[in-house]
């Protein structure tokens, strides 16, 4: 498999595809940060989509689920600011207004356009700012303004989050781009917050949805910020076929298959990193559980755990609560032969092994959590079962953040 | 059903109940804080409990368990600073050393003497400490000394948990008094922690068991601080019949149930109160769910949800975060007809009515906010399932408080 990074790129680095974004004050904000999105194929593009299981879910996510069942869209509108959730069948006449006039002014038939909300819950969305945007951006759509786009969709994200990629496959290039964003609200299933997958090849849209639900599992479903499934998460992975190439063989599906997954887990990555007030990224790996189930149950139970997210914030290698965590996780765990190691960029401690805890510096095990990135990996001899989650620490600003968001 | 409470009553109210607490070092602390205690009854007691589901339960839990399948039992002997946990075979030998010590010292046979531990995980109990702790304790034990006790058995608390109440059944008053510890790591099932109820009334263990069982349920299952099961979570109720009465007719046994549930309920709104970092006390109530699963799911899940206890602790009513956590704790629940109160001695605020978000003053939603103990209620016109949390805001001192714990 040949693939590579495509530097700053982003949604629009695969052909044929299209975004601009403005600022309409949905949030009055002094750096005019946008707020509206469009996001757009010259071509019709199949999709595929995966949505919160939150039963109280938005406005944006009844509407999309619908529209799903088609496998077939053109665009989506995009804004933050405000969820559109828990705003009952008004929020869905609002959400339909802002899809039927992105329809008319793009020239697209009925249910050809996404909408996602993000931001406060509860809250009617200013309808008319949205529109206003909608307005404005589509005579500019541009293929050079996907950047801004992944601007326009951040809420309490500090950094935009987009990446591409270039993959080799028989018949040709294709490429695929991502963005996405956080911050908080941020836990399985599914993990998050708004992303975006777009690309270029040509893939028809129960296959596309078989390797997104996939990649999912592996990435964005493994994601844990603050434990609180949010009402708005949707991934979406749009194909235009713009660049003609299609999956032709066994070896160019296996190859998109795994770029979707390396696409979703670094987006993941980025909003863990980037998760409200965090000052590190935490990668569980459990290995050796008896199936690949109970590896899952574990990895994110450990990753979530707040008690362990403050002894990292804290530099403090409290592996105590890694093995409690992993105990309460409901997997068939069993901590007699349990193995624990905490690493990052500057070595690696073993905490623990063959079921106790070993004699570690605690100097090194302190230069270590000094790091940005630390991993976890916890081995239990039990079987062959592994996975890998993806987690922040927990600290004074992730409090200071949620304690005056609607503020 | 008439019971009053014992001002300043704790576990050495109910007759034949004696304590005794000193300070042997297991942690420095430069007020000395006792930080070894042991109960005592008079004569033998029946005994039921209910202990963590975590996997990795501590050694005092693994004992404590054999102990009970007799049901009868004397003693406990009870150690903070160190939760003999995650410490394998080793642990195991170092919990039955300090039984046996406190059997031959209070002269009493095997297995009559129960253990608990709280503190850090993962590091050997200094059983010499604890031993020599319960040395010095056996020739003052008194009935003066509960609230000693009490305080032994506190790590992260800041207050001392303990209540006493008398109840007059057919043949005569009883007693029955409590003791618990906090504050961290405390989520269902079960929700913490250390708790000890004693009484004098003569109950059989099955009876005990099956009332202490239901009264967890309805309490201590219904805490949550911070979403992590703890590996030492412990809950007794001894009863050793001093007071000579008997539960003779239905009423009393009803009574007698009523009053565990009683004391369990008190137990777990102090612990709530004094959850680690908390300025909030949050109690939760779910109305009207489908079934009293639901309600429970519900409840637990808003009470224990970061973001909205973020809220708490900013005095913001951002009711979104109530309906998110209801939408995600995996219970049947329509939002559809939802109502929301926010309640505290300074008034009650309707923020939702009829699944929408009401026009609310802020300015009255701060002011109920601002009060120490909050309720929430949610009602959802859906069934007759009710059910009540317990739980605390999330704030920068959980975080300080757990970003430095072992040091």
């Amino acid at each position: 498999m040949k693939y590579r990074l495509i530097e700053g790129g982003g949604v629009t680095a695969p052909k044929g595809w299209l975004a601009g974004a403005v600022y309409t004050a949905i949030k009055k904000r002094e750096n005019r940060k946008p707020d509206v999105a469009v996001l757009y194929s010259e071509q019709p593009a199949s999709c595929a989509a995966c949505f919160t299981t939150n039963k109280f879910c938005a406005a944006p996510v009844i509407l999309g689920r619908e529209i799903l069942k088609k496998g077939k869209a053109r665009a989506v509108v995009i804004n933050s600011g405000n969820a559109n959730a828990a705003t009952g069948e008004q929020g869905i006449q609002d959400a339909k207004a802002v899809q039927a006039l992105a329809e008319e002014l793009l020239g697209l038939g009925k249910d050809e356009v996404f909408v996602s909300s993000t931001g406060v819950i509860g809250q009617r969305l200013p309808v008319e700012k949205v529109m206003d945007g909608v307005r404005q951006i589509v005579p500019m759509l541009s293929a050079d303004k996907g950047s801004d786009a992944a601007w326009a969709i951040m809420t309490t994200d500090l950094v935009r989050k987009e990446c591409a990629y270039e993959l080799e496959l028989s018949g040709g290039t294709i490429r695929i781009g991502a963005m996405c964003k956080g911050s908080g609200m941020i836990h399985p299933n599914m993990a998050t917050l708004l992303s975006y997958v777009t690309t270029d090849a040509k893939v028809e849209a129960d296959e596309l949805q078989k390797m997104l639900s996939a990649a999912c599992d592996k990435s964005f479903n493994m994601l844990t910020v603050d434990g609180d499934t949010s009402t708005n998460d949707s991934l979406f992975l749009m194909a235009n076929g713009a660049s003609g190439v299609e999956l032709k063989t066994e070896e160019d599906k296996e190859a998109f298959a795994k770029i979707v997954e390396v696409i979703c887990v670094d987006m993941a990555r980025r909003i863990a990193a980037d998760g409200e007030g965090a000052t590190h990224l935490l990668e569980v790996e459990a290995y050796e559980l008896p199936t690949e189930h109970d590896a899952r149950l574990v990895a994110r139970s450990i990753a979530g755990s707040n008690l362990f997210k403050c002894a990292v914030f804290g530099r403090d290698a409290n592996w105590g609560r890694i093995m409690a965590a992993a105990g309460y996780s409901g997997a068939d765990v069993d901590p007699t032969h349990a193995d624990c190691i905490i690493r990052s960029a500057a070595g690696e401690v073993q905490v623990m092994e063959d079921g106790f805890g070993t004699d570690f510096s605690e100097e090194l095990a302190k230069k270590v959590l000094t790091e940005h990135d630390i991993t976890v990996v916890v081995r239990f001899h039990q079987g062959e079962g592994s996975a890998k989650a993806f987690g922040c620490d927990l600290t004074y600003d992730y409090v200071k953040i949620n304690g005056d968001y609607r503020s």
